[in-house]
């Protein structure tokens, strides 16, 4: 940690500030320059709160070194996690280290009949996980709010029928333990990415957690996050880059596709991308997931629909099966350019 | 509801789409211009999902009319709402409508001594609300998390103490039930505001709950979720501006303090500023809290500590109770040019 | 345009406004609904200032339906606008509807050595456009502000030497006429989007111009600065995303790879990504050009230096030669993919 | 500055590091960590790029401790600079140091009659200066563009006529000489914040400037243009904020109030406040200004016009001067409460 101090510390305020610093149990090294007195703190970083520091009388400010997260960095961890994903029936699919993850389905699990159709669908399509909503988080108190555990046994059927493992969003502590009976996968959405205690409940599981960028998280903010999950002994977080707030508002968020390299290079954890979310409309999806796995995404996850003009939640951003088996052809190319593969799911 | 149509959509298409929207209840007025046609859809808005509309093929964009929220809007409840907050040993406070409310204490209730010191130094300031954190969301696994319930009952002792009500934030379904036990009034945190689970559950109890705006939530987002705790029954919704997130980091948020007008424009609901976590400077502390009540707040939330530099969090920011002191008579003043006034809680 | 009128319109208000919209030579649909009236405005959209309209009393909204740019608009220019650049000593290279152009070369044109060898190196490695500054928007008044005319001579002649249009930026109004004589393509950087004197200056001339998007413009407002250009009878726009301001402060600016899709959708023009300005950082620059050719740009702008380190400006995101042409032959591979090619500059 | 190695950085690098900072005339002082090295650089920092520091082999990241900017910095100019700016018929109004100024006027000066009518009102009111467009910059290439020099003599003459100063936009390097000739103080609009060129010319003039915060500027690009100008011996800049992009899209702009204060901590120059602008929208124009004086702005700059439905530009947002003259009551009875005053100009 770096340790600036304001121009009218004199003396004896460096002095009281260096025995303060000390008296943390870390070392200080002084360095005065011709308008400011700059200290340099050597010791452990993650023990001491930048925030301590920066409430001392003469300090102007506090630049730390070292990111603040540890288990979830790539600085004591150089190698790609590679999180394996065991399948309904035998088998796993892989993501990170040059395995590529495919994931689709419905916005919301909206009955039986559609949970099957859809997973035979988009698992022909090329994708390897099933995705749908139990639990949905609506911004209307008077929208759809999911069908919840019934929704949960449809999608571990679909599941079981293809051998796909499914994945379904969690939004409450009080989810977890039902969630966890039925699907292979957390998902915390992009509104829950800093629901502290919903962090640490699944990250007391063993399942995988998918971890959505929140819409105004900072890079570092989402790592923090995946740490919360990590500290608790779960180590398979894969990060999901979702889009953010911007100014503009030709679609529904801004996709931050640079973060995608960006987290690959401080995390060793997988990173896929939501295109669906962040356009909100099936016109840019299809780009939009070409650009992700151009700048070395690790997957996909994206929304498909039979009837989108019927869809319960987000009809507009829904592709048809057959629009998302085109995509996945030009996307497997696009990887292996790239020298990587998307995982499949070996049949049922 | 607006509904325009793509250029290419023909006489087919165009009756096919009004036969859609009849098909729902509504009625569908058709406008054909040079370049596009144009429905104008009437009927009861909100039973009508927008996406639906926007679903249907040939359909280019639905523009709404009318707000998403009700309950909360001020279009169907002109007057506006003053929130009586009763205090432990009789008497009340009062928001809204011209009563100004002033919140303060330390970040987290630190000791039980550190508490009661606090309480009584920011009521004899100007408070009539303490505030004090018992479960603390931090962007950290390894920072403090705060005391639970055993901070709850120092701030019920010093809340009663001083004949203060008594404000901490709630970040988690499961506690809802002990908080609402020994506090006056929930805070749903920033970090929460979309957590539509705690806010169904706050609106369940009758107990007052200050709604921080996200800091990636539009005016309009924070006012649905708003609406969340209204549709349970809950009227006591006071509204609290925190920051957003910007591009602009000289301090950790932008205030952004026009929302306060256009928040009281849309919402008869009360709408507070907190200073404090905008600035992350005590620095700029009582300049933001001036604008506040500049723009017409009907009050403010701030942090205070007697030893910044030894606080368990957010440090930086505490203002010190003689400080707090001196802006609170600036602030009476300008709210008295204004026409306002703040409320005072009853001596103990 | 649409116009919305407050829920306290009466008839006699109504009446005035409809007088006031036929006054202003357009026809007036009104539609009465439960809350509000809506009057459907048909006529000349382009004519009308959507202000004039709002400042009418009684009125609460009024919403667009046509764009406001229409020399820009792909609505009535289906066909992608294709873009002949000649070479100085013979031959062209083209960009857009699936011609993908590489322009590289150095931040600054330091001296007439480095044009020279860049100029050769980068021919080499793929691209076919020179790009060099001469006059340097730079943040500090301090900071070397560019070699100007003499610079300008460097890169002419480096052009001509390796058959390569040449393309530089030009800040100043003034300085129109000396950088169309010595190059072939005006730069207008994204801090003078909004420059419309310049913009109208190099409207008439007749020489492609690279439109920078603006660190804070809307795709909407970008096609507006380019329809000043086209308006002056300059049809050869090139449009460049090179990221925006967020509240993301990982790299320099957040590249929206989004606005390229959108863009195309919304306009015919050619759309290019300058990935060197928006990472700031050399390790980021092939993954996101990757990207920007994966979300269907018609071409990149990359910075290049020989020795970085030495570099008079913008060193830390220059790629050496060696490594844009690796970069080179893996965006043929996804441009290829996807159908397209990058136009070669015939050899000199 | 300081300068933070990689971790894979020895002694053979971390030796040739320190002897390449060396060379550039400073002094290195090292200090190794568990787990970086970091050098302290002291001498003349602002010699010295950050970015060829960064560009150096091995080197991670770099950390200015001093600002960029050093004319405009409070550092070395402790004392608010009051500006005063002379009446056409003697006296002077002032700006700055507990002075406050009132401009207003119309947005585009559109016709004589107008121009001497607002003026009289926006006086009775109490204004001091008065605003009037000649050049406008428009978003769109067909809007009115402005009255040019013939609105600039209007503009000379109600001055004189009501002895107040007179401001008004340049946008073209070559309007300053023409500008200069008629008006009292320049203005340079957010679009034109980075015109570096336009900047210098304004500087080498001895009339004040107004310089407007780009709408994605941080506050320390912004005191870097201000320096742009003070640098060519200029020292008469008013900043001037009028509102940022962000996601919100209630108002036009977001007003950052919380800029004036971090302005006026990092620099010694007036900071005034556009509400008009930033709302787009009269009815929260007032609640913004007070907001603004509350902040402790150093003034405000109003839009009014007797007739808005009928403005050539900006209409929905210019207050009736009756409107005006109300809101200027409460501002200065704010300002009072602060210690400060509205600064007047003499009458004719």
């Amino acid at each position: 940690m770096i340790v600036i101090l304001k121009p009218e510390a004199n003396d004896a305020l460096v002095k009281d500030i260096v025995s303060q610093i000390e008296g943390l149990g870390l070392q200080a090294h002084l360095s005065r320059g011709q308008f400011r007195t700059v200290i340099g703190v050597v010791g452990e970083e993650v023990k001491v709160d930048p925030e301590h520091l920066k409430s001392i009388n003469g300090v102007e400010q506090v630049l730390p070194i070292m990111k603040p997260y540890k288990l979830a960095s790539r600085e004591f961890h150089k190698e790609a996690t590679v999180i394996e994903i065991p399948c309904p029936n035998g088998g796993m699919v892989k993501v990170g280290g040059g395995h590529c993850l495919a994931i689709a389905g419905p916005c919301a699990a909206e009955d039986e009949g559609m949970v099957h159709q859809l997973a035979k669908e988009v698992k022909a399509a090329g994708a390897s996980v099933l995705r749908g909503g139990a639990y949905k988080p609506r911004t209307s108190p008077y929208s759809f709010q999911g069908h919840g555990e019934e929704a949960l046994k449809w999608l571990r059927d679909a599941g079981r029928e293809n051998n796909m493992p499914v994945i379904t969003e969690v939004m409450d502590t009080r989810h977890v333990a039902v969630i966890e009976r039925y699907t292979d996968i957390f998902q915390i959405g992009a509104r829950n990415m800093q629901n502290f205690n919903l962090l640490f409940e699944v990250g007391k599981t063993r399942k995988p957690v998918v971890l959505k960028r929140g819409m105004a998280a900072s890079i570092s903010e989402w790592l923090m996050s995946a740490e919360y999950v990590l500290s608790q002994g779960n180590r398979d977080v894969i990060l999901c880059e979702r889009g953010i707030k911007t100014f503009e508002t030709a679609l529904r968020y801004t996709l931050d596709l640079s973060a995608v390299p960006v987290a690959q290079a401080n995390s060793h954890l997988p990173v896929i991308v939501d295109p669906s979310h962040a356009a909100g409309d099936r016109q840019f999806v299809p780009a939009l997931a070409r650009g992700a796995i151009g700048v070395g995404a690790d997957g996909i996850m994206v929304e498909c629909h039979d009837n989108p003009a019927k869809a319960m939640c987000d009809g507009p951003q829904a592709l048809l099966p057959e629009v998302f088996a085109g995509l996945m052809r030009e996307l497997k190319m696009i990887a292996r350019t790239l020298g990587r593969n998307f995982s499949e799911a070996p049949a049922r």
